[in-house]
């Protein structure tokens, strides 16, 4: 394998030029920085890059990791991670995780071998114990996704303030039986039950555990919940749908089903992406800024890299969410 | 053994040149070229052992450049690439070039620091002597978009034939006035082009230049066509979109404006996304198989990593599209 002596045998230049041209150093001519990259390419040389990223502690490359692509929610963070991220010139490479622990781990070896400068979070699988080995390599950020337990900092939304805002909007409507579709076991999917479960109580509502799905994130699982709805004895009015997926599909298996959107069954989004107005009824929802937490997310990530912000001890930063009443409710 | 000095003195070229010509980098005359093989075969130089050693290093890495996550065709498509990935070890990096030459470049060199094994594209930004260079350091593989000059492996679709197919339905249907939605130049539109005039010509219809539509990819686009096909005197009946986020903005423009598709105007998607069948009226539409093209293409690049397949000439392996009827037509 060749080596800096071998570019510098071969170029006639003393190993610290050779040097001096790979790490990009100033004050080397553009002759000589031209003559060295043509024998690195010629000699097959390629400087060892976990050891000058180790030494430079810089590659300006961010991973970012997100369960699942098809969300548009999570797209829309990354177009905000993506705007700070150009603008002070670092890279972002994604990295999906379809929800797979292992994969979550996986890629968090991209940090540990210094391939990436940290890790932002846009959602965790991993219990955090297993997560906060790796903030020694490097600042990792949640965004958008929170455990009450992580030390690094945590850009995320008001889940509990939206779910209320959504489930009193359903209540003033006059609705009294309410499905509520959940997501995973995470902090954010905690305090969104808060939110609804403090809205049905303030208004003295019975919930019945028939009511509560679990698991529901996609297209497929809205009709698959919607068909076990159409099953129960005692029906809903109301559903809670905790995403625009699950409520568009909700929406097209009404219609399959010959029901009125919203008189027979009111359904409540959440994100406000751009189905949400393209469907008809268009929907109701909870509007969730996911390019605003994405640009400060990745604006808290250059303060730890930079060492303003301590990187490895909790900071939440908090952004309000707003409902948009449109027809499907 | 013969080295690149001995191959310079020989044909009296500068190392320089000599290397550009074996490494396959643009600028460099035929004659040179020529030249240069000549003496390689005369002289019997192969090039750098170390170099081909470091090349076979493996990172089990690949990225996947793609140029918007939020079009759910490229999402499909990697669903297939990480499939077969996984199945096989590789980890996925995706990179968003959001149709920057600058970011394209910026991710291949990636592959040059070999933190990854090889790229996959589903899109191009730049031209195809730009990426040429590059495949000098791993497998390049194209995955639903293609150049014509490439000479990587090529996963396509048969767009000629996709677009030939939507289009003699609009004709079928009656449709004399047919508007046509394209997107850039690469080798992907060009061919869809083709097979929308070919059905034209065929029926001996007459196409005005008002009624073609260029760079249009997102919904944002399809709102602003069906804003200035409002705004023609000799409106066309149909809209050809090449794509079923256009088409969906489209309709629900038309839901705006009080037409009714189709019988005020006929949209025809294109790819067969979920949107597709959620809005109302559901797109007639042309259904891609991503899923499988990104899995075939996946395939390929493993076989290419493995030296079981050439990766440094043109093949191309085509799959069939098919025609989706549904109710906005």
């Amino acid at each position: 394998m060749a080596t800096i002596a071998d570019v510098a045998k071969y170029t006639g230049l003393s190993s610290a030029t050779v040097s001096r041209v790979i790490n990009d150093y100033p004050h080397v001519s553009e002759d000589k920085r031209k003559l060295v990259h043509d024998a690195m390419k010629e000699l097959g040389y390629f400087p060892n890059t976990s050891a000058r990223n180790l030494r430079n502690r810089k590659t300006n490359v961010v991973a970012v990791l997100i369960p699942r692509l098809t969300n548009p929610f999570f797209t829309l963070i990354l177009d905000g991670i993506e705007r700070v991220a150009e603008a002070n010139g670092f890279q972002l490479i994604i990295c999906q995780t379809k929800s797979s622990k292992k994969k979550e781990i996986d890629f968090l070896n991209l940090l540990q071998t210094k391939q990436v400068d940290g890790v932002i979070f846009t959602s965790i699988e991993n219990e955090w114990e297993y997560i906060q080995p790796y903030t020694a390599y490097g600042p990792i950020i949640l965004c958008n996704e929170y455990h009450h337990e992580a030390t690094v900092p945590m850009v995320r939304l008001d889940q509990i303030q939206g779910s209320y805002l959504g489930t009193r909007h359903l209540i003033e409507k006059g609705h009294k039986k309410i499905a509520y579709c959940m997501g995973s076991t995470s902090g954010l999917s905690f305090d969104r039950r808060l939110g609804f479960f403090k809205a049905i109580e303030e208004a003295g509502i019975d919930m019945k555990s028939d009511w509560i799905f679990r698991d529901t994130y996609t297209m497929e699982d809205g009709k698959r919940v919607f068909q076990q709805i159409l099953q129960l004895s005692d029906r809903p009015t109301a559903i809670f749908t905790g995403g625009d997926e699950v409520a568009s599909a909700m929406v097209k298996e009404a219609r399959t089903h010959g029901l009125h959107v919203p008189r027979d069954i009111a359904i409540l989004g959440f994100d406000d992406q751009p189905i949400a107005s393209l469907i008809e009824p268009e929907l109701t929802t909870i509007y969730q800024p996911g390019d605003e937490i994405g640009a400060r997310a990745m604006t808290v990530f250059i303060e730890c890299l930079n060492g303003i912000r301590e990187r490895m001890s909790q900071a939440v930063i908090e952004l309000p969410l707003s409902l948009v009443i449109r027809d499907s409710t």
